[in-house]
């Protein structure tokens, strides 16, 4: 790999609002090669998360900001191809946060080594991955939805949010999704097989959630925040759970977040509203995997992939996901 | 009791905003005597609660509005005069929702007979009331302290703010108050034992829980929504928990309420916030009285009533609440 070079697009510039192509400089520079208990890595597909705009920015949070100059952060699946790590072969398939480039250099306590005869490589970024996991445990150990019960889910079509109605329909829950578009809302009914479906952008979600959820609403899983979230506190159900996974409507605000008006619906309802954050259920991720694939293998699970090809579109590919133009995980190819 | 009167207070106005006193009519019914199962009861004091002003609201909630021309709901402890209920006697201590009113008849089953000896009448009001069981189950069961941890409480030297420092103080915990003034926030330090106060009214909040809690909130009992919540979820811990008690910034409003802008902290954090109704916990006052009165008897506990005297000031008192002018536990003697 004498001569092995990584296309990479570093952070230059904090984004104010929509993430802009200036915000990042692409460049191509020499791979390096591994140290003691390392892997170089070729990158085979990169996933694209809407965390990744919250890593952008400068302040405290769940994990530190990506540093200006640096590799922008990303979860990504690929190939080893040098190792200096006796447990790690060229060949083996690894996850891990290689970033937003083509090849890595990093210590393999960083990756995981995934059984690729589990299911194809980008599956190792949404069902079988971080959003997976993030509904799996999301939804399961937040959300503690019951048989018999209703739960809501927003960005329904998305990674996570078309995992979380199909979990909660296999856990024989009544499944309402919240989506935007025909597309979508039929996709979400027809193939995944929730009960209902809401398309925020042309139909009034309050009075649909009424016609839905008319006991009201048991869970509601969150990935959107904003209007949705207040249609949703009014109609939550006495002992509610709310899952703060996400507030995408909210993350290239340049004004204050809105807050849920209707927070009070929890002091009436003896609700919670709760937030998450998959790493922390890192020890239990092989749980979580095992019950994934045995859903994907008996086909009680669909799992649908978003795949752009070519890393030089990353910034205008991320940018799919605010406009809600992708549709499944939005994975980038290399 | 032949030409017992009751003077008593009746909606006959939804309230915009503040309470007015033409929002009742007060005026002077014979009182009726009891049914089978049934007491007449002689009011002796009377609980004024923020509660209160939610109930005189139309639409929907934990309890039904006071309907208009009915006498105005309210907690109260009196003394019976006669019973139609062989478990009653002339003379017995009982509480229950008597109302806004100096006689009250009504089914034995909606009151509770307390034993007098335990402490005085208005204490059955307040520690040994409903703002007692509402600090008790509120911050053990929902808000669930752990020796140690930092305890945040706004309207601290409220009725309910008072016993939950306090409570938490027995736990171990340490303990910092909000509270509007100079005088309150030297009560709740230099009477009540609290670690630290917080002058609301003249004193950046957020800079002081800085200052106060430098490791972060563990649990913060809300009981005014608003700014302080807001300023309060800036600052909260991992896995920090939010007792949504009240709101009482937020009651009085003629605008939407102010959602709590920063609540995507608990996703951060991954915390919780969830809201409580004390009637939940009905079925274990018991339990809550045995250890509120064993911790006022050993003097771990102080309460401290503020008590207006005529049932003919009710309107004009109960606005004390919400101007912040009273201190302690707001009671009308009848």
């Amino acid at each position: 790999m004498s001569n092995l070079e990584s296309r990479q697009f570093r952070l230059i510039r904090r984004p104010v609002g929509h993430v802009k192509r200036d915000d990042f400089e692409f460049r191509t520079e020499a791979a390096r090669h591994p140290a003691a208990g390392e892997i170089t890595v070729g990158v085979d597909y990169i996933s694209l998360d809407p965390a990744m705009r919250g890593w952008m920015n400068e302040g405290k949070s769940y994990i530190p900001p990506v540093k200006l100059g640096d590799v922008m952060r990303a979860g990504a699946v690929g190939t080893v191809i040098e190792s200096k790590d006796a447990g790690f072969t060229p060949g083996d398939v690894v996850t891990g946060a290689l970033g937003v480039q083509s090849v890595a250099t990093l210590p393999t306590k960083e990756c995981t080594k995934v059984d690729p005869s589990l299911a194809a490589k980008p599956l190792f970024l949404s069902a079988l991955g971080m959003p997976g996991m993030t509904a799996y445990f999301g939804l399961l150990e937040v959300g503690e939805p019951q048989a018999g019960e209703t739960v809501v889910v927003s960005g329904a079509a998305g990674a996570v949010g078309a995992l979380v109605g199909q979990i909660a329909k296999i856990k024989g829950c009544r499944v309402v999704g919240i989506a935007g578009g025909v597309d979508k809302c039929r996709y979400i009914v027809d193939e995944l097989g929730f009960d209902a479906a809401i398309d925020y952008k042309s139909e009034a979600v309050s009075a649909k959630l009424r016609e839905y959820c008319p006991k009201g609403i048991d869970v509601y899983f969150d990935n959107v925040g904003g209007q949705i979230l207040d249609d949703c506190l009014a109609q939550i159900r006495l002992r509610a759970r709310i899952v703060i996974c996400g507030a995408i409507s909210q993350y290239n605000n340049t004004t204050p977040i809105k807050g849920p008006s209707n927070y009070l619906s929890l002091l009436v309802n003896r609700a919670r509203m709760q937030g998450m954050i998959v790493f922390d259920y890192a020890d239990r991720y092989a749980l979580g995997m095992r019950d994934m694939a045995g859903w994907l293998q008996s086909g009680q699970l669909k799992s649908r992939e978003d795949i752009v090809d070519g890393i030089e579109t990353f910034p205008e590919t991320l940018q799919k996901l605010f406009t809600g133009e992708n549709f499944g995980k939005l994975i980038l190819k290399v």
